[in-house]
């Protein structure tokens, strides 16, 4: 037998898949499996977008431009005013999704070798798309104590060598649910502009700010527009994840130009999801206030079930969907495990993702746990019964008696 | 400025995007032009399978598993039967397009520097997936004195090597519309299986085939199991390009679990996209039938006009939709631009798409032309009216006078 190339060993695998298995077989035996493991929302994708794509008589579904339709690219670059951007159609590139986008980036503007900063923990597939693209990583932390902030600028200073080539940010982030401010991003801005890197940033989640801040778009950095690039999707606030619609947005001429000369490799995104795409960013702000409102719930349910919680420190999230929070537990992967295989309260369990796999730095976050709340509150709070039961009972809790208990 | 990438600049580009802006001008200056160079067919969608993805009451677009929805395989394994292959749903997956697919494959079975074998010429993005891979073609050259056949055993042994990990075929043939047949398959199985090599082949085309015989599918071949791996996708046999649905299909359990990985970092497939392509599995055989006797109407069209220009060298293609033809000119590059800036007739123009970029051989196809009967018979003949108008007239023709004529 012809063997797989050792690469494909090496693929970075998500701290999910491995519980996957226990999970199915947690509902083969019965029990309700709460899933606050994934970013797949339960909130109902726009109907009226929905409608919309039905109402369409297409007769041939063909190759869109390798960019995206004009009238899709249209939509997308509009729907930036509410943030205070003005871009032209012509600087949005439509993408399979945010993963294909931040993939055709790392090719486009990394060569082999080169370096990219993340703060970590980060969503833990740019560990696989950096692996795929040959671009290394340079991780630096930052820590729950303070919310996950922004680290200091010195600590990215710290990293920049002659390989560096980028700086790459998730405003708010997955998986700590932290927002970063105007201020913050106007201060990196200004090491940017004197290392001449490009600043990548995922805003997928810029739609979801919790605390009445403006969300600040790095495209409205000025004097940077060569340098900014953002990523989008309709994944998230649309709860269209399945549309697999993204967006690359940037006013670096050859950058769009480099992101062109790979996409046509793969001919054109999505006809069907783009087509949803341009009329989910026609509707009006109703359903997003709506889905923020319904978040907001959930979150602050969320963060007061776990601050309630015996040894378990969380911090109120920013934005996202996401909480990071560290748990009394020596070993969170081990947990995790057994909240699938041992464990059941009235039924049920709960699917949590493991914090280690976020981190690029071995030995990170082991203790550590990210929380999606993708589900509505009655069942949200029903998992957090679960989880307050479990932590009380699970054998090897650092937690020795109710008298050394941190909270 | 940041500067963009060494590689990005090094994408193997198409030999029809130089020559799109000579399109787009000759358009507006209010010429028709007949579009002959790419591989959209003009040909509907079937009507049937886009009503049946309306009337899907679907609530949240979800992603869907890493391989597809099971329902999806299902039908895509299903769909095989008539081809009498014989496979289970948990060895099919399915991908972003045929182009997602061979490019998981190159990562999951190729490391960095590996070669993989293509007769030449061939589909020009199979290139640029090679470079992003970090995967080195080997081509070896057919030839149009006999219709581009497959290259003997002998050339393919010649160029193996300890670096050779796999042979790669598009069978029927894009740009060629050779057909393999299956005793010159079951030929280069045993060369397959004597060097332990992979044998890929990207059948998208295999519901075209006009000459009676029955298309052999790989999946066919007997304890190859291990080493054959099929591409397919909906998008030709279907006329739905844009839904970027494919499949790949393989009884190796180590390359499915390697495409899983790799598909893994980018979530799922589109999911409206698989939604149809399940439906158009379940159409019943007329529309295929009816798209077949319909393209086979048009190379036979095609044939015959080609065979009536002088200095013309075509054959009759086998399968798919396209014919590879010699021209009585020094420079297809220029005679195809030609056509688009300087040439009309009455009222009208075509793009045709030079041969050169389709062998990784430098020097070979410089006189040869792909054409793509993707348009109907009286646009077709309409193109054809002018393409033998145009060589009778451009003034590079290799051809000095009548006498001198090859044909």
């Amino acid at each position: 037998m012809p063997s797989i190339s050792q690469r494909a060993l090496e693929v970075p695998l998500s701290p999910i898949r491995k519980l996957a298995s226990y999970a199915e077989r947690a509902k083969a035996m019965g029990r309700k499996v709460y899933h606050l493991n994934i970013g797949q929302p339960d909130i109902e994708t726009p109907a009226a977008a929905m409608q919309r794509l039905r109402e369409i008589d297409l007769k041939v579904l063909e190759y869109s431009p390798t960019e995206g339709w004009l009238s899709t690219r249209k939509a997308f670059a509009r729907s930036m005013k509410k943030f205070g951007v003005q871009v032209d159609p012509d600087e949005v590139t439509v993408t399979t999704g945010a993963s294909e986008g931040i993939q055709l980036l790392l090719f486009s503007c990394f060569n082999p070798g080169e370096e990219i900063i993340i703060p970590e923990p980060f969503y833990a597939n740019y560990n696989g798309f950096a692996q795929i693209a040959d671009v290394v990583v340079r991780p630096i932390t930052s820590y729950i104590e303070n919310g996950f902030a922004l680290p200091g600028i010195a600590d990215f200073e710290r990293v920049i060598n002659e390989r560096t080539r980028g700086i790459f940010l998730n405003n708010p982030n997955n998986p700590t649910g932290a927002f970063y401010s105007r201020e913050m991003l106007e201060q990196l801005a200004l090491l940017v502009k004197q290392y001449n890197l490009y600043l990548i940033v995922d805003e997928v989640y810029r739609d979801f700010c919790y605390e009445g801040q403006d969300f600040f778009s790095v495209l409205r950095l000025e004097g940077l527009e060569d340098n900014v690039i953002v990523v989008d999707s309709v994944s998230k606030k649309f709860s269209a994840c399945g549309a697999r619609i993204g967006t690359i947005i940037t006013r670096n001429p050859d950058v769009l130009e480099a992101v062109s000369r790979y996409g046509k490799l793969r001919l054109s995104p999505p006809g069907l999801g783009q087509l949803l795409g341009e009329f989910l960013c026609e509707l009006d702000d109703n359903y997003m206030d709506e889905a923020q409102d319904e978040y907001r719930r959930r979150r602050d349910l969320l963060y007061r079930r776990l601050t309630g919680m015996k040894g378990v420190q969380a911090y109120l999230p920013g934005g996202a969907f996401y909480c990071f929070a560290k748990f009394p537990v020596e070993n969170a992967d081990h947990f995790c495990q057994w909240l699938l295989e041992e464990f059941e309260h009235e039924g049920a369990t709960l699917m949590l993702a493991p914090g280690a796999a976020f981190y690029a730095t071995p030995g990170l976050g082991t203790d550590e746990v990210r929380i999606a709340y993708v589900l509505n509150e009655h069942d949200l709070d029903k998992a957090m019964d679960c989880l307050e039961q479990a932590l009380a009972i699970y054998p090897y809790s650092t937690i020795k008696s109710y008298s050394e208990a941190k909270v």
